[in-house]
């Protein structure tokens, strides 16, 4: 059989697919689909180079799986070709349950976490792969007995992590995201059957921090990524309102069964699942175009701002935005567009988001000191630093003249 | 007004926008909708990292525009603002009737050449910026006395070409292709009204040279790339031919007004251009996501080898493939796939690609030599190798079992 | 005359020289022995690749000045062309008085701050160009009106600093030393005649003060860079020791002049910094090639140490080592070498090293705020943590069996 | 024990060490005093960059190896431990006879074809590691049966020179003659004992051939780097005349040895590699510095020139020079400096280099096909272009007035 071995990746240069079982995984429907799901949704309307998606994403991510296996080899720790495969086929399709464009909108189309539609498809995928994917599968939910596998794949220094940030300032261009990958992964090694970093990859560790932190402030929670998200999430909000109302009809067929049927109802589970794997980005472009025309102005309006990038204004604070605030917001803007103010406050929007850089509580990343002990991250002094969670408050709306 | 005057990009880092009017033509949804054309089309189901648009190609293009004028002018060129801002008007928007995917589609999408509707589009655009493209318009036609400006926006070492080796062979990760841009600007200047090379810059034009020799044959005509190019080209002309009998209707309203009028007939025009400046990607890849669930075999598997990427084969021969040859492969892919033999006609394509590295009949590279003497390249013996031009021939089918 | 106008610099791709007063500061003798100094001494047996020379950091250093003034020019700060000029000359020259190797053995070889060698070649300069060096040098001494031209010299954010932060990462290999310098200069802008960072470069000066940071516990103050200079100041000490006794002669004639003059001495000062512009690193490495056969124990230890690499071993604390564990050590290293305590108490040395990320006392970085206001980077909480200053105590001695 | 395994490179990232005795062979003062020799010689004269030396080019070529075993055992090709192991110290110490600056140097100084010294110091080194070095040594002078091991290091596209193709082109800033090695590498294969390269590299193939084209031109035989060349062997020449004429004594010991001692006499040739071993570029550049206040004028001369950059002026052509022109040039040269003509005679060079970028007659790169078949590259009527060897005449003096 004539196989595609190697992929271009202009991150790492070659992506080399070490197992037959990968490329069967990789050529089925399901995982073809996330060439269709942006790895950062609208965020190219701020930084245009940003349009890479989830599948190279994922490809990415098991070409850090290729080098950290042989490092760890390397230095000593048992790893059976059958964990290997394993272990690559738990961060190929680590994402295998996302929807179309960011996380959020997950939340909106499926009403479900995330994590039981990834579980679904992965044993769905499994009754098609004979069982195959069994110990993969074991691997990413941590039922696995040799834990630094898991690590690998989910974590705070996981390469998943280490592979999108890296992806992200690329194609950003933000290149102070930039993180020293090959240096982490070099440093790596297994301890009482934990994944550990070498002391002397320290100071990656630290530059990998900070590139973290930067890559929220200039690019997830950058302002006008937020709008675009904000006003993502609103219209599919209204785009459903309307559908239910039977107010709005021409949508894909996929989203069609997404906004009319629970998940809390069982007999619809099936559906729902069957019209995920086909729902990808072109399906919100689609609507979002058709919104153009929409007779209602709130869709129609947050459409045109995503389309032909007449994005919402954010302010933030480190405090929650007051009613007083929002209620004045909301009729200035009524005023200024000549709204009813119903439909002003439907495009004024308050929230919050938090960043943490590092939480020692979810789990941590361990320093292997040269006199043998091994030390959370948050132990060390002069990582304090990266320690404290930040929430910041936001108030989107549309600029007022 | 809070404009941004800085684009990140991952190929330059940065592009700075000089002119005030620049922004507001990148604001204008003709320039916009740019964002939603993928520069390379079906490529990324061969390169994955693919997937950059006309939008960001348009600003790197920009980019070297802004260099290149500053190297000009440090040289002694002389070239007034208004005439920098029209060049930069121009390059930004030399692609600004581009449409969906490929030129090739294009063809197939609007019957008239590509450039009919990029002179009327700019028309429009000027009108609504009450003229103020006049001078960048005589540029982009080669009407402006200053013939080394249009030289630098069309030629055969133009800014449009450099950026687009520079940004495919970057996004493709084909490193092969990458050229020095910054050399070869850094040696530009003027000489009698021409855009010349200094001698000195002769290696990086060699290297430019092969680098495009190279992204020819290792991506704009590598046989995947080619089979998906071959096959979305086939699916627009079978559902224009189901839709004009009537035997498909969800199409989105640009593609049906595109498919049911006719450019020859004037009436249409206005029809035709309102459609364009809506259509973009989205339109045909909600028609291929469709199209999965098409009755008519033929529109079907052509969608289905797009969107789950099992692409036809592609043989390249340097002479024609004979009928007889072409005949036994439709035989044996209507035994193989138990096809009519008239199905099968219709999933078997031949035609041929020509490439040309340089074609010193079309326009020069014109190198300055130290004796202030003036050589077109193809004076030169050793670049006798780029002149050659080659033509290779496609037989292209379903992979036979 | 046939100029050579531009470098190569695998650095920054080009460096281009805008000023002819530049070329021949650059043939000058005094500068071209620049290239026989390199910027990291013996750092290269830790770093192979950091062999790179002063030469190539002040023509980097250039480059950053050409960039930044035409980055405060588009911003509207008057510069007028011989203001340029003169920056330029004072950046290009900053390094002249620079003796071999570290600044740590100027002090060493001449007895005198290494800024009266700098004054006063700057002035012999100034006196061959007839005068034409009198404004770069009131810039470079701070005495010229514009301080921000200074400041772009001598400051926590200068561009010697970012040019070698910037070298010294890309030399060593040690890429988490990286900054974003384009970005850090393309933010740069003139307020009140001050140098200031425009708000949203913030980040790239987080990036830039980490990177630091991490380029001396990774670099400077590496261990085995550390015991390479200790052992180079020791061993040059151990020599002029040996040569004001009479008991070592072949040495080179700057080298001898050094030696034996003090200039303290003012009728020794010409002679001295005539031997000072002939001397460069080749002097110092022919004194210990000569050193492998010297008769002194001390000083051939030290000689064969640094030239077939065999280090001597290097402890930090963060307290100073106490009296008793010094004497321990000497008396340790005495028993396992065989040698007279003595001796043994030669090639034993402590000292201290500090460290200071940024000093809010010695000069600012300034944070031009959107609201106008400017700030200086200690004023924000969040920099606190660059500001500890960090002082490390070493010993060093030759490894114990 | 406490071994570094690990070195940084900026051209690579880090190079691993593999093997123990590698280590101790990069420790031992053959291989430590290749950091004393760099890998270019004068050219940092026209490349400031170029000041990296032989040890990291070894070093670098050592990490190329690692990647080629790497592919090549995944590909199914035979490769003991020990195998690996032994073409691991071939490929280190490929260099390990090499004296300071150039090869052309060389001749000058020992008589000698370089081949003669590296045996005799491989076969010193391996007595000192007690026949651990045999395997090694016979890859290296292609005595072992696997014949594709000694093709990894000696052939026109083995490690060595994969390795200083790309490290000159890092180090000079040429970005023209990058290669992309990892592309080269991963297309390797053994086919019948013998190294190939499969198909699908052919671009990589064609990439790097025109990259050795382009630093024959831009970097090895550039008009300054050439003067630069022809200047210090000139030096020695005449160093060595005078020191055997009793008018030059201040040499170092290796040096006044080399001088004086014949290699064709047996008795010497102990002395000669005592010497040699004691020889590196500080050596040539004491000998330099000190010949500018040396009596000689020619001596004199020729150091200040390559110590102050005042290079000679070189002519080009595609055939010899007439003696009739290289009369005219000596008398315009005596007339210009008030010259004896016997000494302007000494000042005036011609001669020739020769210039190969592929020669099917030494030996091939062989291209694997995907029918099986394997084809030497001059039987792909595309690669001709790469076939001409190329002879250019110089003609290289002072600068006349």
């Amino acid at each position: 059989m004539n196989k595609n071995k190697i992929f271009n990746d202009p991150v790492y240069g070659f992506v080399s697919i070490h197992y037959e079982i990968l490329y069967d995984l990789i050529q089925h429907p399901y995982f073809q689909r996330l060439r269709r799901i942006t790895q950062l949704g609208m965020t190219h309307l701020t930084y245009p180079g940003a349009v890479h998606t989830r599948f190279h994403h994922a490809l990415g991510a098991l070409h850090l799986m290729n080098l950290s296996l042989e490092v760890l080899r390397q230095k000593g720790a048992e790893i059976t070709n059958e964990e290997a495969e394993a272990a690559s086929i738990a961060i190929l399709l680590h994402d295998i349950g996302h929807g179309p464009f960011s996380h959020a909108l997950e939340g909106r189309l499926i009403g479900v976490p995330h994590e039981s539609i990834s579980a679904r498809l992965l044993d769905l995928l499994n009754d098609q792969f004979a069982g195959r994917l069994s110990m993969g599968i074991a691997i990413f939910k941590n039922n696995y007995p040799k834990k630094f596998l898991h690590q690998l794949i989910s974590g705070q220094l996981d390469l998943d992590r280490m592979d999108y940030l890296n992806r992200d300032s690329f194609y950003t261009g933000v290149m102070e995201g930039k993180i020293g990958y090959d240096r982490i992964i070099k440093m790596l090694r297994v301890e009482n059957g934990q994944l550990v970093v070498e002391a002397k990859g320290i100071a990656s560790i630290e530059k990998f921090l900070v590139a973290r932190k930067i890559m929220y402030w200039q690019v997830y929670l950058h302002k006008t990524v937020l709008a675009a998200e904000i006003m993502l999430i609103s219209a599919i909000d209204r785009a459903k309102l309307l559908f239910s109302g039977g107010d709005l009809d021409a949508l894909t067929q996929p989203l069609a069964t997404l906004f009319s049927h629970q998940w809390s109802n069982p007999g619809s589970q099936y559906d729902i699942l069957n019209a995920f794997v086909n729902l990808d980005d072109v399906d919100i472009m689609i609507l979002l175009k058709d919104a153009l025309h929409s007779k209602d102005y709130i869709l129609r309006t947050l459409a045109e701002g995503l389309i032909n990038r007449q994005l919402f204004k954010v302010q933030l604070s480190s405090i929650p935005y007051d009613t007083g605030r929002v209620t004045q917001i909301i009729r200035q803007l009524a005023a200024s567009l000549d709204l009813d103010e119903a439909v002003s406050k439907s495009l004024v929007f308050t929230g919050e988001e938090q960043v943490e850089i590092y939480n020692p509580q979810r789990d941590q990343i361990r320093i292997f000191q040269k006199d043998g002990r091994t030390l959370d991250l948050s132990q060390m002094e002069e990582f304090d630093y990266f320690r404290q969670s930040n929430t910041k408050y936001y108030l989107c709306h549309p600029a007022l003249e």
